[in-house]
């Protein structure tokens, strides 16, 4: 089995350190690692943010590893330079169309959301975004007008996009509370049209799932004003990117909030896939030991459970991130005092 | 002055009612009423969710008072004839472009948001949406794909629709605490790429106004983790359909929230627009004289403001409404139990 990791920039070298000694500390036999470049270091070192080397190490791996991308001395590349083509570049070169976010409270931490601790402690949901098509990956381009210069961005779902990722959302449900709510905007939208109408056909290969329809703008109100109310959730690529972003700041603390995007590869023991923590690569505090390692060490979980079929570890590695948290052990984000490496320590040490 | 109502469904006559009974008291000279359908009652009527008739008393007006629309009756007619069709035609064909959503707490109200308190109590800002354009007003459709049927929509903004708002947005930021938040997807949209650079370009002409740029997801994060942060925003359609929503939620009182929607015609006193309280049409609680007027009448109170040059009765009507609402004079939404009409009543006694 070969795992390819790809720290990146900002922190993402600092927590996926921490997530690498987990890994080792759990010893599977058969690993192979590599590293490879991605983001703003990438750029510098090798002219892209994606360079050929490191997409070959992906393709080559049974999963990939990631830390975050960006900082500052990208702000004036042009597009296609900037680090955000990393991960924009890996989910539509290796077809990673499922983008699972799940977003649950911490027990005894629900008083870092800025939700009301008991509304907080009701948030266990499970955002799964479609992550290869939408306006995303559209023709887009800049033409004239006769109102100026004019910028467009082309958006569709077709039936076969929306019923690969309904079958991961349905199954997904399945696993958890069997409720799945599609969000969409098809009051408005011809996209979303044929997206609900996919999705309710669907709806009879699952019939235990209990399936609901939620227009985007309901969606974002509902998320604030009872967030407990969801189980599972299926979106499109842009609504996606919006809800799974304002439900992870529901619980309250990204630190420790992970994430996996799925490809439609299936390997020996799993599904090939690229896990990440959703915060960034947060270059103001990189390199002085603040990073909170826990969410890298969460998508590592994620990894071993997706991509290696190793249930067993993924949950080891969960209860021991528990445990450090039920034992206080936590950075200055969630208002501690324990640095990334000791935050590692003390996973490695709950593990053994 | 001619003011055109429009009660639409639900609980919208209702609501309106009672905003009407506040106009009416303030016994302003020279003002003419007229009435028309929109939404279901409008079709059930009419055989169209936006009658020509109802068009024509829309362009004749100085300002229109709208309540809400759609009813169950309605779900299963073709988007073409449903009644949400009557509000996008009334901004596309009244060139309503500047949708304006103030979201602030009510003192001694901040326990209704799901926000801790402070948090709730520090909101205090105004999300201005571009009404006319996006992905809501370009082609759209369905094709065959390799994927089966395909749903598609054209995304864009030019120049001239992003200055057009931007001057709203600058001019409304110079009125309030001078800093614009302007929201877009710029490392993906090329839609949001000129978006951001008219809007940086337009700055020079508000050299006091303070700009920064925040993508969408940022902002669904910070509208949570920090909503006292913003001042005024202002973004597309879409992004703006979202994000004014999840603002109302995190005040929590959605029945006490008011819009503007305003046009380019600018009438004698003040510029042509539409207004709507942002609560929907309600139809469980319709007709039981449980729906809360108040935001309809602050809506008059925007009216008054923008399309009448009125700002001493539109003060006067937001020192009202906040007057009862201390005074503890709230329906079941609010925690009370006053009526729609005892709540009407009381505003009408506050004002005279
Ligand atoms: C960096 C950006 C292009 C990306 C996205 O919009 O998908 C990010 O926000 C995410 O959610 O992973
Ligand atoms: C009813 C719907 C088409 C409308 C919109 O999306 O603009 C509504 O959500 C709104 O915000 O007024």
């Amino acid at each position: 089995m070969k795992i390819a990791i790809f720290p990146g920039d900002g922190i993402g070298p600092e927590v996926t350190a921490q997530a690498r000694r987990v890994l080792d500390a759990l010893d599977l036999p058969g690993l192979t690692l590599f590293e490879g470049d991605v983001g703003a270091v990438a750029y510098r070192r090798h002219g892209h943010p994606l360079p050929a080397e490191t997409l070959e190490m992906a393709r080559a791996a049974d999963a990939v590893l990631f830390g975050a991308v960006g900082d500052f001395s990208c702000d004036d590349l042009p597009r296609e330079l900037r680090p955000e083509q990393a991960i924009l570049g890996l989910r539509s070169e290796l077809g990673l169309f499922a983008n699972l976010r799940p977003a649950a409270g911490f027990p005894g931490l629900e008083h870092l959301s800025s939700l009301k601790p008991d509304i907080a402690r009701s948030i266990d949901l499970l955002v799964v975004r479609e992550l290869n098509g939408d306006v995303y990956f559209g023709d887009k381009g800049e033409r004239d007008s006769t109102g100026g210069r004019e910028g467009w961005d082309a958006m569709s779902y077709n039936e076969a996009e929306v019923r690969r990722i309904a079958h991961v959302a349905f199954r997904a449900a399945m696993g958890r509370g069997k409720r799945l709510t599609s969000v969409d905007k098809a009051n408005v939208l011809e996209t979303s049209r044929i997206w609900r109408e996919t999705v309710i056909e669907m709806a009879k290969d699952y019939p235990e799932v209990e399936l609901d329809h939620m227009y985007v703008d309901n969606a974002a109100m509902q998320l604030v004003k009872s967030p407990g109310q969801f189980d599972t959730i299926v979106t499109g690529n842009l609504f996606g990117d919006i809800l799974s972003d304002q439900a992870s700041a529901c619980v309250g603390s990204i630190g420790l909030l992970a994430s996996a995007s799925l490809g439609e590869r299936q390997a020996e023991y799993g599904t090939f896939g690229l896990y990440e923590p959703i915060h960034g690569s947060a270059p103001d505090i990189a390199g002085q030991g603040k990073a909170n390692p826990v969410a890298a060490v969460l998508s590592l979980a994620m990894l071993l459970r997706h991509s290696l079929g190793r249930e067993e570890e993924a949950v080891g590695v969960e209860r021991a991130v528990e445990g450090i948290l039920a034992d206080g052990v936590f950075g200055g984000d969630l208002g501690g005092s324990a640095s990334t490496s000791e935050i590692g320590d003390a996973i490695v040490r709950k593990l053994l």
